[in-house]
């Protein structure tokens, strides 16, 4: 990582360009960072994609922004013509451009983006939360895959960011929850926000949950570890016809026991990104103030420090989720 | 296999003794026969449950059936206070018992069974053919599963029995079908019964199926073939937001491309067995005539060869459905 000077971009009739306030570090911002995507991300590039930041200039065609407006970024560049497309689902076009992959990102000052991604933050949100609005985000739209009712009974593999998330939005919604980590500090940070959570190489999690639930198993269960022990033991714990979430990204193909899938129709549900209702969603529950957010926060630095930022996070146990303040706006 | 001598069972109260006519071999009843599922099944056990037949005597409490009815047995016994039960997903009872598997099945003259099981063979519908409802209702149940709507496109890989039912319930509902399978005699039925069917070792599958959906993929795929191919395939074939149907019984645990189900938000849909409606379902396609259900059953033998009957199975190409005829009702 390194700081260059660069010029601000001029936004084209339908775009706008932003101050960035703050852009939180996302899991696959490591991996680019650690070179896992280098067939993906053309070196140099900007990445970044979990911001909050202030409209600055507004393209010509633009209407409905202004000079001033609290915006995130839905960080999505659809096609609009391919199948999935057509069909509703622009958010896993079969052509989509990930804006801070795959194309310029918003650890920078200044970002100039299509007017069509902005959602607008209320006022009483502050832009340093709102940077969480993103993930957040990802957490609406797999709670919102699982199709729980209230009281049911979720179990989330995985406390890191997006994991604590799910939890939050599932609670938020009546949902009960038990969270599965083995990390000691997300755990404790797990059992801070208020939550059950257990590590299950000390704990017996079928037992556990068969315990929570009169022996049903879980009504869903979101995997977010995307690893071999996660998607062997995914298939152990959810109820007849019980769903699994799949959120976490494997990289390899992972053993999975389709024998379960079969005796207890169950059903994998895969999960990618956010809907721009998803986007409102996560607005509407960081403004209500009621979600202890600021907690999943465990780091910040200034933009100058980018690279000190990425380098501290290899391997730290006690990180969650860091942000980068790219201005003072 | 041996053929015994047993007295006819008295119906209890809530029971029906039949005389069986038509049984059918099921992938199962082989797995059985070649010792795979001796921790399951004690011997000695008389197997089947593929059966159409005749009530001969009811119980004192019965009062919707009569001597003479012609009958086809739901061979579930379940027991209606599981959490699955209570959910009323009864035909995935948590202690489910398997008529034929778990207890005494339908390879014999005289089976005495819970009232509860059975289901009335339309006037115009002959025996043999409704010994092909047991596998039709599962096929029902499978394509009930995926959802699909007319038009829709469908891949099923493995065109053994189930595979081709599941094709032809499939067609009945106006979705468009292709079949995958590797066996020449099984491919040359499926093409006989009209279907498009190709050797995925001969054929490019994916490209295949995109010419077909205009580069989408397959709205559902039934993965029927419960092998480590299918199972790899099976992720590949399939459009954004597309359905899995799980039919396959795999014995253990298969690879699975899960970053795929991420990133196109697939849907794996376990599918076991069938529900009251399912079998209800398969007895009205069968009764339409329009499907052409005997072109599936290759061979019959009556019940005194029924050890030869299931060791000329054993590698055999060309069988697809055989029928035991167990009696001359």
């Amino acid at each position: 990582m390194e700081i260059r000077d660069a010029a601000p971009v001029a936004p084209n009739d339908d775009e706008v360009r932003l101050v960035v306030a703050w852009c939180g570090i996302c899991g696959t911002d490591l991996h680019i960072f650690h070179g896992r995507m280098d067939k993906r991300v053309a070196i140099p590039q900007v990445i970044g994609h979990e911001m909050s930041g202030t409209v600055v200039e507004v393209g010509r065609k633009v209407t409905n922004w202004q000079p001033g407006d609290r915006v995130v970024v839905r960080p999505l560049d659809w096609c609009g013509d391919c199948p999935a497309c057509r069909a509703g689902h622009s958010h896993v076009c079969m052509n989509l451009k990930f804006m801070g992959i795959d194309s310029i990102g918003a650890f920078q000052e200044s970002w100039t983006v299509k007017a069509r991604t902005l959602h607008r933050v209320p006022d009483n949100l502050d832009l340093k939360t709102a940077a969480l609005v993103e993930p957040l985000a990802v957490a609406c739209h797999d709670v919102r895959t699982a199709e729980l009712a209230p009281n049911e009974f979720a179990l989330v593999q995985g406390a890191g960011p997006i994991g604590l998330l799910i939890a939050l939005v599932a609670r938020a919604q009546g949902i009960r929850v038990l969270l599965s980590e083995i990390n000691p500090n997300r755990l404790a940070l797990a059992r801070q926000l208020g939550f059950e959570a257990v590590n299950p190489m000390e704990t017996d999690l079928v037992a556990l949950v068969n315990e929570r639930t009169d022996g049903a198993g879980a009504d869903a269960l979101f995997e977010v570890t995307a690893s071999m022990p996660g998607a062997a033991s995914m298939t152990q714990t959810v109820r007849v016809r019980g769903k699994i979430v799949l959120v976490g990204i494997f990289s390899t193909p992972a053993p999975v026991d389709l024998h379960r899938f079969f005796w207890r129709e169950l059903r994998l549900l895969g999960a990618r990104l956010y809907t721009p209702d998803d986007f409102d969603q996560a607005l509407a529950l960081a403004d209500t103030g009621n979600m202890p957010l600021d907690c999943v926060i465990t780091n910040t630095f200034p933009l100058d420090q980018i690279q000190t930022a990425f380098a501290s996070l290899a391997g730290n146990p006690t990180a969650v989720k860091t942000l980068i303040q790219c201005s003072q706006s």
